[in-house]
């Protein structure tokens, strides 16, 4: 399996695993894990503990040899050519904007959502692919690809960073018109930048990190940090609803977005203008976040700016247990200096970190000792019971103090302890490195997944601990061995509730069809998390793996009036990779 | 003309002109002006400069005696009945739920647009009035009410506050079919409230005012704030896309609202559940907002509510013009310090507000003597350019007073002097009292309008000044008497720009049709202004009046979509007050 694409301007060598190939985790013979490459926190150090505390946690005993073997060469289906729209997009465009190869059609046809897609990819086949990529260039090429694909019925899936992990990629098994895939990321371009308003235009395709690059040429940051940002999409994010990190400073994808231009085959979706707040009847910009790829192709967007901040500070605090953690979050989102980004680990989540530490060097082990004789002993925190807060605080100097001040004053009430800036920004750096481990566990034989949902605050620990009991119920059910591993954290904070992300991972040595349980166990804890009053999602979205639960989301004429605003702006239902509302047989 | 109306629950005394009953301003014989009733700052004392002021401004002089006269009884086409539809509803309900009444009729059949309703109601006829008024007491009677319209083919005109000032209220003259007010205000109760997770759900029939006093019984504010907020309804903001002067703090309407339920002729719209943000693919809440009237009933929302601020704490500072003014607001709106709620009004308005105030008494008049002697001599400030802001801060005591410390520091840069709380609540005060000011000079053949406008930092001096220098043009145009009088405020700020918030004024003795003069006005000022960068409006909405300008807003295809959702939505067209995108002759 290789690693190929033209995106050499984005440096990434992305390939059916998550982000770069120079960065993948190794076990070297003393049991060690090192992270190659330097790209992160993570790189370039022995990790000792954690494949002791892996192996105590599922308890399960990794053998180094026995890896699951990735497929060698899938079984690729031959594209599904529709021979007059193939000559008609040869008559138009250069070689170099399309490709009927087998590698960029498998890069093409999946997301990286690990049961369904990484699995399928990398152990197994994919059932349907997409018959032929575009790589969309301008404005004008995506129009004449839309005019082309209605004349000659072909299936269009708008493609962005490839990141998603709600199998919005994946192909209807019923669609037998030809499907192209639309590469954006040739279009990444800054259209224009505008100091004073603070707004920027840019094309869909760029990435969260060329994104950035650029504007910090400018002098100035959009501030959106979702996990993916090195490799997702400005239309992705869109067509996501996504979220990020520093979403209490910059806001969410729909707080940032100011104006969005959509293709459909009904014509071009937009504002004339981008305007700050208006009232302007029905607003069509605000039904476009979340539209998963069901509508058309998002071209280009407006989004707000800030100069970059004068100081970005990093804070940590420890707490006796999530309860206490969970009520100085409340106090903190309700209050006057909510920071850019503050977050709550649980314990599990919390010894995981640990357990990524390197092995202290003497006079380091020394202090640490002491460090943890002061805060078990002599502060009575149970070690299988803390639980860690990370802080980032962004902003002018004063702002920065006056939230830094304020925070650690609250965090006393609740017992809380400061354990330094070091732990918070590891904290978030661990942030870019979890899909990289979690695509190194599997060739161990541990598959596990990430998934989130928002939650009133009165109903957080009922979520945690129906999940937590579900997946006990579950595991044992399927009769898998070893013990499941659940782990969660508060990401986000709201006003009236919270997103809380979650990660399981279960062992599968042995067990015959793992992704079909796997995907079982995802289903089954969605509908504990909604049954116990939490959300289809915060921000992965719904894509195919949740579609099932829309019905306990809306209301039946509500799905049915998304389903005809779909029908009136794409008849030929062109744009028909059918996610969230719209079911396989659709349309 | 009687002042009638069911409504003593919020004790209102409703009329055609605005607010209550209780409150008019009325001229003593010494050319003083007074406002009855005690309800406002402005209440209860003579404003000797009132009057002065305006004869300056717009060059004219007022005759106390001549004053244009209301119409005395207007002629009221009787009701178009559909006389099935007209006996099912006698079947169904007691006869206090519905009304053929003139009086009634003409109550439900307007807004608060001056030249296009109020002028019309007062000075001459409306050409078309609802046929029924019916009283909505449940979601039952509204389902009931919805079905029965279907059944007769009924056209249905959602009733709020009746504050509307965009001519969402009037009926097309194009129809045909009989025309059912249906006034929500006696949905006004709270359905219950969830004290951990800060949210409340309301019947969107109830007022502002009566929604705050009820949650303050339970220590819960929601800070909605709009200038109606005594009049208006929950529903009606929701229909409106409206703003409120705190939303600084608390949010506009659609960062207030967590799940609306509006019934449309083919089914319930709403969310199963109200959650914190999530991603459940294309959010059809979001679109609710600003609907006008032309999807369903609004019939409940759950919207999300706040403790009772510790601290609230007003503030005012004048700055020697209005650029430097902006600058400051500039910067506010860009720092961690945001109050909730900051203006900024022009030299025209702040001496307007210098004119309401009351004859000073001896050692204050000498105070106030020697206060403007420090201003205008020693600090240099002039008169006729220097500009004042209003400021209000709420929330813990702490966090009131790092907002007053840097907002303070940050006007001295910008040459802004303290003038203190008392102006500045006066000038909070001042803005209930302006709708009021209104009808009382339009009796005198002063007509004016309020109109407002969202707009980039940028723009906002060249928005101003073209307004300003059109007004004139069109006042020589029109060989209007007289000079025209044209102020203007920023009242809210955003990250890209700001709400400017204008008002004029014209006299119209001895002008024939001075109704379709001022909307001709209305029309060329809301030209220019879209031709300088603002938007179609910031809050007040599109109604009908600002119709023709959506072709300017949004791109073509997105009105064709939004005319498709409201077909696929109500195919029969029982929501016909055909605002914002649909004209006259549509569906």
């Amino acid at each position: 399996m290789t690693n190929k694409s033209d995106r050499s301007s984005n440096n990434a060598l992305w390939g059916h695993k998550w982000g770069y190939a120079d960065t993948s985790l190794k076990i070297n013979e003393d049991r060690s894990v090192i992270m190659t490459g330097d790209r992160y926190a993570l790189s370039g150090y022995k990790m000792p503990y954690l494949i002791p505390y892996i192996e105590e946690l599922l308890d399960i005993k990794i053998e180094l040899k026995d890896v699951l073997e990735e497929v060698k060469q899938a079984y690729i289906t031959p594209p599904n050519c529709n021979a007059d729209f193939t000559q008609a997009i040869a008559d138009l465009f250069p070689a170099h904007q399309y490709s009927f190869e087998d590698s960029e059609r498998l890069l093409h046809s999946h997301g990286q959502t690990t049961f369904e897609e990484v699995h399928k990819v990398l152990y197994s086949q994919l059932e349907r692919l997409v018959d032929m990529v575009f790589y969309c260039e301008s404005t004008a090429d995506a129009q004449k690809l839309i005019e082309l694909a209605i004349k000659y019925d072909v299936c269009l899936v708008p493609f962005g960073g490839g990141t998603s992990v709600s199998c919005a990629l994946k192909l209807p098994l019923t669609e037998t018109r030809a499907i192209v895939s639309v590469d954006m990321k040739r279009m990444n371009r800054l259209e224009w930048i505008d100091r004073e308003n603070l707004r920027a235009c840019f094309q869909a395709g760029i990435t969260g990190k060329q994104l950035e690059a650029e504007l910090r040429q400018h002098g100035f940051v959009c501030g959106h940090e979702p996990d993916s940002l090195e490799l997702s999409t400005l239309g992705g994010w869109i067509a996501t609803n996504a979220s990020g990190m520093k979403k209490n400073r910059y806001g969410n994808i729909e707080q940032i977005v100011e104006n969005i231009t959509l293709l459909t085959p009904t014509g071009v979706i937009e504002q004339i203008a981008p305007t700050p707040r208006a009232s302007m009847g029905m607003q069509l910009q605000n039904l476009l976040f979340g539209n998963e790829g069901n509508l058309g192709l998002i071209i280009q967007a407006v989004i707000k700016i800030h100069p970059l901040p004068q100081v970005t500070k990093y804070g940590s605090l420890i707490f006796p247990n999530f309860d206490l953690g969970v009520k100085f979050l409340y106090e903190v989102a309700h209050s006057g200096f909510i920071p850019a980004s503050i977050r709550l680990v649980d314990n599990n989540q919390f010894r995981f970190g640990q357990a990524l530490k390197p092995k202290s060097s003497s006079i380091l082990a020394y202090l640490d000792k002491l460090k943890k004789f002061y805060v078990l002993k002599l502060r009575g925190f149970d070690p299988q019971q803390m639980v860690a807060a990370t802080i980032v605080m962004e902003g002018a100097a004063e702002e920065v103090a006056y939230q830094q001040t304020n925070i650690y004053a609250l965090a006393k009430k609740f017992q809380g302890l400061a354990t330094g800036a070091t732990n918070g920004q590891r904290g978030y750096m661990l942030t870019y490195a979890i899909a990289y481990l979690r695509d190194f566990l599997s060739s161990y034989y541990i598959t596990g997944e990430t998934f989130e949902t928002s939650v009133p605050w009165s109903e957080i620990q009922q979520v945690c601990n129906a999940v937590a009991q579900q997946l006990q119920e579950l595991h044992r059910q399927y009769n898998l061995p070893g013990k499941p591993y659940l782990s969660y954290r508060i990401s986000q904070s709201y006003h009236t509730g919270v997103c809380i992300y979650f990660m399981f991972a279960v062992y599968i040595k042995g067990v015959e069809h793992p992704e079909v349980i796997c995907g079982q166990i995802e289903h089954s804890l969605r509908q504990t998390i909604i049954a116990n009053g939490g959300s289809i999602s915060h921000h992965h979205g719904v894509g195919k793996i949740r579609q099932d639960f829309m019905k306990d989301t809306l209301s039946p004429a509500s799905i049915e009036l998304l389903r005809q605003i779909k029908k009136a702006s794409d008849p030929q239902n062109i744009f028909g990779v059918r996610n969230n509302i719209l079911a396989e047989s659709d349309i």
